[in-house]
């Protein structure tokens, strides 16, 4: 039987990415999207689609049922702080009522955690991309410094133990000093204040948290994540090999390289 | 024999308010300042001072010494973002090459068994002022609401656990979502950051770290604190009763009740 994918699609071309691939596999696509977030032109990637407001859970389930989707993906950023002014049906009221905490795992889980009581299977976004996900080693042309490496090393552990309370995907560090923690203004706001409080030569690192469901939600960078970091005269972008999604990789290495910036892919365990 | 005290003024008048109990209890004033942070009217409060530049340590100990310090306050605050362009002396090069990481406790605490290891005492700021130590309970006329104290809840746990690592003095939150940490970017630019975002009815917590030795550095707030809630529509301020410094307190109670601010001591276990 031809498994029906339904996508759950943000911003970015993430989705339209997911949808190519699912159809060229042969299978059937019916996308959710919101007008706060997805791009208008995902629609035309499914064979069946409809519009949501953040917060319909209900609705959104009704639809997946009634189209007989079978799993489920969800790919591309959802606007965090537009998120917080959800007005959620008696569903998803319920579901936030069930949970105490409201982070980004916290929450993605409890959504996974329903979708699979209705019988559909989540599957991870990076299965109909396994292209875009980050490969380990330095991938520009320029190696961190030393001094680059001691601040990675000091941001790696320190983001490790942050991830344990669902925040901190980003970290921006000089000299052994946290110049920026991401909390919900996003990766290239984060980067841009650290950059600029604590002046050239920064590192940034991204990597999944600890606890983080693999299938929910990636830690993703691109083009745009190295052009904020040129803005600032961050130097380095460290990142966990495998575990976070890599955009547009043939411009942010060019940019990369002509901006002088190192990219330095670790193992978890690094 | 006259106590003569050393005071390494940083901004507001926070030096100001010590030198001047200090006189009044007939100690002798040596201060120095630093022109990118001390108010120059704190000259006029000392027996003797001298302007030095961040990091210059030696020349520091060498002037308390000459003058017969035995003791030690630190009072204000040193603006963190420019200290990332310090030139250490031999002295504080040293002292920076031997710790490894370099947030505000580590720092401090390097600086302090240096003075010490010179025979100086330090000692807290706030024994000559302890009407600053902000007091427990509610003092404002609006109690914290049902969901504003469970806010305060969620942002104390997590802002014990940030401490850990020497970050996180101020936590914005509103329904359990981290809207911002503060890093070096300073406590009203974290408010004004995760309010804008969030919108309105963020709690704000401020707390000392729970390593944090309380000689050294309280956290503090006062007016400009609340004004910068106001801006964003923060409607709940919690503190450690006893471990921050409430600057200010008759006017920004008075600010406070006028915009229908919450203010909230609580002691540190609670």
């Amino acid at each position: 039987m031809t498994r029906t994918l339904g996508i759950i699609a943000g911003g970015g071309s993430f989705p339209i990415t997911v949808a190519s691939t699912a159809k060229e596999r042969g299978e059937r696509v019916v996308g959710v999207g919101f007008a706060s977030d997805t791009d208008p032109s995902f629609q035309a990637h499914c064979d069946n689609f409809s519009w949501l407001k953040l917060g319909q859970l209900g609705r959104l389930i009704d639809f997946f049922t009634a189209n007989h989707v079978t799993h489920v993906v969800m790919a591309g950023p959802i606007n965090k702080p537009k998120a917080l002014d959800l007005r959620p049906d008696w569903r998803a009221a319920r579901l936030l009522f069930s949970i105490k905490a409201r982070g980004d795992d916290v929450l993605l889980r409890a959504l996974t955690t329903e979708l699979e009581r209705e019988g559909l299977t989540v599957v991870a976004p990076h299965l109909y991309s396994p292209d875009l996900l980050a490969p380990e080693g330095v991938l520009t042309k320029r190696k961190p410094t030393q001094s680059e490496r001691e601040d990675v090393e000091f941001a790696w552990t320190l983001s490790q133990s942050l991830g344990q309370f669902d925040i901190g995907q980003c970290l921006v560090v000089r000299e052994k000093i946290v110049l920026a923690v991401e909390a919900i203004e996003g990766t290239d706001a984060a980067i841009r204040r650290g950059g600029q409080l604590g002046g050239p030569g920064a590192v940034v690192v991204k990597r999944p948290k600890p606890t983080q469901d693999k299938r929910l939600d990636l830690p993703a960078f691109g083009l745009k994540t190295l052009q904020s970091m040129a803005e600032v005269g961050a130097t380095c972008l460290a990142f966990e090999a495998g575990g976070c999604i890599f955009f547009e990789q043939r411009e942010a290495l060019d940019f990369a390289n002509a901006h002088g910036i190192a990219l330095l892919g670790l193992s978890p365990g690094a």
